[in-house]
């Protein structure tokens, strides 16, 4: 049977390609994903995005009882959303943080984060590659 | 002429039963309500949950001006929301903070409310029962 | 059986009706009391208040252990007195922290209570109400 | 051709002239824009209003590419959100943040703000006025 | 008519002149308290002396009532007690801070005071001339 | 009767135009009050600089009681200086503070203003320009 | 010429035996007492407990110009007591803070000590092992 | 001989009597003065004010060293100036810090002095009284 | 030609599966580490573990100029070695921090890290399988 | 059969008796230790010191799993190695905390330890006896 | 041509000999001043001492354009002066801070300086050396 | 007799001339160390590098009964390292701190120092002269 992955992104994330190319890069999250949906087309790969809290909540409750496992880079929810990590808290599901730049070379408001104490883990500052890296973790579990 | 009382429950309670339920207990907020209203059939009982923040505020504003009280439980948005305590600052109605587990016995960052100081009070750690006394404080009043 | 509740008191709550009257109202508690006994008159409600810590520790031990629950207004020792946290968490019976003014909208030292972690719940804010509000979850306990 | 200004209003900024007159005045917000807009008809004011945070960053998005400034009263968001911080880090236009009430003698948690590093300036406590001023200045540039 | 000041000297002071002597000079407050009497006969200068927290309050409370002043000196109580700070704000009659040492260039703890907002002003480190300044201020009222 | 305003610059800012352009731009204050005088010649402008924090004092005292208002950039004085702060608590009329460069996107330490709460209102970020918005404010109040 | 050591306990030590097993083992501190004098009977061992710290500075005072060493277990008020940090100080005699559980693996604030400073030295964690370390320290002097 | 006391008034206190009165009183200092002058005439008292925290330092430095006293109530300087508190520190006269207003129930940046580890002594919120209460400490010393 | 990349583990690393397996997992690194050269067999991967902060940073400049990368556990010096930032920061070959339990959801110390803003990036908390995946970045890079 | 006793001393206590007696006493370590090892022949005491904080670690981890008991005095490490800490959770035999001097009187930075919460217990400020009074500790398990 | 090096020194520093000569010697300034010149003849050395704050900006400004180097030892200043500070950054020449004494050995609020970031370096603790080895390096660079 | 004065560097400083040369410059210190050694042929320096933290301290031992000063550039354990301070501490000869680059306009971390209130004092920013002007300080004592 197929493993069951999903990504969620935060706000911003939408203008991947299009913002601050320095520190994201200037790939579309859109056209990254249809590439990793090719690579690994064993795979059900579920995408949202959201620049609303409560939607990203919305979906982790969603998802968050019949996934292998969801990857979530909450862009700057990260930082002050104890709503997403309790989200994270009531699933079954395990998560994985992903940030695409190194928040902890940043400003020191992204240095803390609600989520990681709940996430399994976290992968920050490999940029997309972050999310192929966390999609293998959950393949070969 | 019948009180009217508004319970409005913030992110990750429509979970409720659901989740960690050695915290939150294992019956569903739905179930609870329904014994509330027939408990309490002469008062007219207005509920809302959502996870976004922002309808919260909707809610308190749309229903502020008109009912004899508000029981808020704004989940983990208790924690972060200044927006949320300034809606219940504008408003008419008095509102009573209500939390089912004991924040105070948990992580650090869940003893600090952004909404205690606007509300009339707080009832905490009592469960599910923190909802009925608070609605008997609005009926003895 | 009758159920055995005791209320105990702290510093200068015995000057309640004397003192600053728009913050605790103007009652005073012998007053109030007689009230609550009068209602509640098949319940064993026993009162203690004092202005010394340690004989609100000595209080708590005495009655702690065969007491059906602990209604705790330790006044400003609340702020302060990790000796009365450590005897409510010796004891067998469960405890209530209540609060006749809302302290999170007062002084900042008011905002932290050594006792809150270490009791059932909370109630906040309430006036004297809140006594009665605590009676009553004892009661249906 | 017409130069293009946005006005975006943050969480509880549409109950003005409802709410707490003595910090926020007593006429309505759309009062006010009527008249700014009478005021200066060679001007493109868009206006958008949201309690959900979200969606101030969705507006923020959809039209931070092709006007000549947004003047940006985020309410209390101001004080909680990298997310809007961000959105504002990410568009084309410059952003002025406007603040009614002076924030600055109010509580502690109205003297931080996510929004004033990433934004052009600030005007804060000339009431209405503000929003003028800060249109002027793009009007002048 | 008679003024009346009360003294109220807390813990460890009762070891005046036998402790410490470079911190609190060499003479017992007995000796001093007796000078004063003899200096100022008409005016009930009352005093007490407890190592008791709740003791100082019990005193702060019978005698607030009735007295032109209260000179009171709170020893270490001083720096940790939230409750006799809340029995000099209950009283009646207006209270002087005296500290017999410099507090202000001893340790960190002795900087802060929970009386000093209450008490209408402060003396420290004039040793026991303290005592008799505050008391003219209360004779010249 | 003409209004009259006075515009008060602290430390350093006499070396506007030739210290750091990039941060406070390159022309001298009295080129751009010489302009401002010319564009606003109904309205008599008082113009006072210096480095010493004392003098503004002086001047503050000088003029704050018979202007119809003051635009007041302290330049470095602002994040240090209570004595300022009390002497704009102190006068008649209405203060606005004015800072060049955005402040807030500079060291933290330029963050805090002492005068922010004293004042009116504040524009900051906005170069040269905020001194003649601050003026319009004065004139259409 | 026998040698004299006092023993003083703080609040709630009394519950010894009775209180929490697992922090404070399972025997009554009489029982302890009754051994350790029978085992070194050549020592003047003087025992005091009280739940009120005003009689524990009393007791050290009334002690502390005769005895050879004070054990001083001031349980909870070892972490907010200035007065007895300074009845410590204010005495001859050389005394030792005692701790049966290893506080610092407790909660933040129990460790932090305000009588560490003032003592000779301190054993911690060592159950009632440590009252026996410290006579034998006194007995070695 | 005469007795030589200096008093030495900061920033603002040249308005007393102008400014706040609620907070300052209602007298100038000067009328003030010449009452104290003329009460006690066998002593040279000698007056300066400046807004100037050089100036004042210039005053300390003058007459420090031969003086009986100096009484200084460096207004809001107390709480920044470290360079008035050398200036004190390096003097050989004894100087006893005066406050007309109880700056511990004011600002919290009011909480702290530079000045009260140097000086002998501090009379904080007894209005004009605390000049004279000074005065007569270095008379009777 | 081989792609190079060293491994670098630092304090009690080498206790890896005798040391607390609730956190650490089971099995020694010397095995995991056989395993992923077997599996990886063209590259070359050099390991080396010290338990001496100094020698992991002669080794980090040892090896720093010439690998493709780098995958460093600094182990509990991650939290407090400045010294090993500045090593990662001195040398030519990019840094993948890694760790393997999740040091988010442990103690409060182990949630700052000196090097997180040197590196590239950070896989945490995903067991000996965040060795293997920072592996594969740099493979792939 | 012998019980096995590890003493591990930390850096700089090398110069025991050489270096500022007046904290530290006059006598060196080996002769203590020797007259230690003299008057408990029967228990095979090991003892290690090094200036390097790995080679702690190192012999940690040596004897970790084979002693009865270590008595450890990491000197100056014990306020800033995690590692240490790390190295004493991860062996198997208790190890109890000893400092000569009382740590908590001097600076600041000496009142935290990283070993205090994963020690047994520690003994403070009394000498070289310290040590003996640990090994007694172990001696009497 | 000649070198020119200016030293300016703040408040306080025209008492050197006068002051603590434990910590700042017992030669005044100009003494010293003379033998430098005498010794450096063939360097310009300007001198200018001020208590007055802006005094020192002045100079600074005076002077910041047309030296060699200036060095500063702007007293008590260091600690408080963001203008001073914002005097150093606007000019041309190079600064080097120089204290007499080891401020880092002193009280808590000498170890920040606000100078030091803006300076090009600092030398500290080593008497009037320290202005005769920063001439030195002015004079090789 | 000639002068005897150790040079003691710290971690990565071996790498001095190969690392970030914006920062450090761009010449070794082994070709610095012998144009120092030609200039002062008289003196008799001893240099010694190493990226232990512990072998420092044993060099400073080793050295520091018998030198007439010590340069010591701690490098990154300049800021953590409690340990080293200690020896300078322990020692008898005089040590000055140095730092090639400006460490207070860096990272915070960078600020704080474990070794200036032990040293004599500091020069910092003033490159590899802080060496030189060191060794003369020595010299001519």
């Amino acid at each position: 049977m197929h493993k069951k992955v999903g990504i969620i992104n935060g706000p911003n994330l939408n203008l991947l390609g299009q913002r601050q190319s320095d520190i994201y890069g200037d790939i579309s999250f859109n056209v990254f994903l249809k590439k990793l949906q090719d690579k690994y087309e064993g795979v059900d790969i579920r995408y949202f995005q959201s620049n609303i809290e409560g939607e990203l909540i919305n979906e982790i409750q969603n998802i968050g009882f019949n996934m292998d496992g969801i990857i979530l880079n909450a862009g700057a929810y990260t930082h002050t959303s104890v709503a997403i990590g309790d989200a994270v808290a009531a699933i079954k599901c395990p998560v994985i943080e992903v940030h695409i730049s190194n928040v902890f070379s940043r400003e020191d408001f992204r240095k803390f984060s609600y989520l990681s104490s709940v996430c399994v883990g976290q992968i920050t500052g490999l940029g997309l590659s972050g999310y192929e890296l966390a999609l293998r973790y959950f393949l070969e579990l």
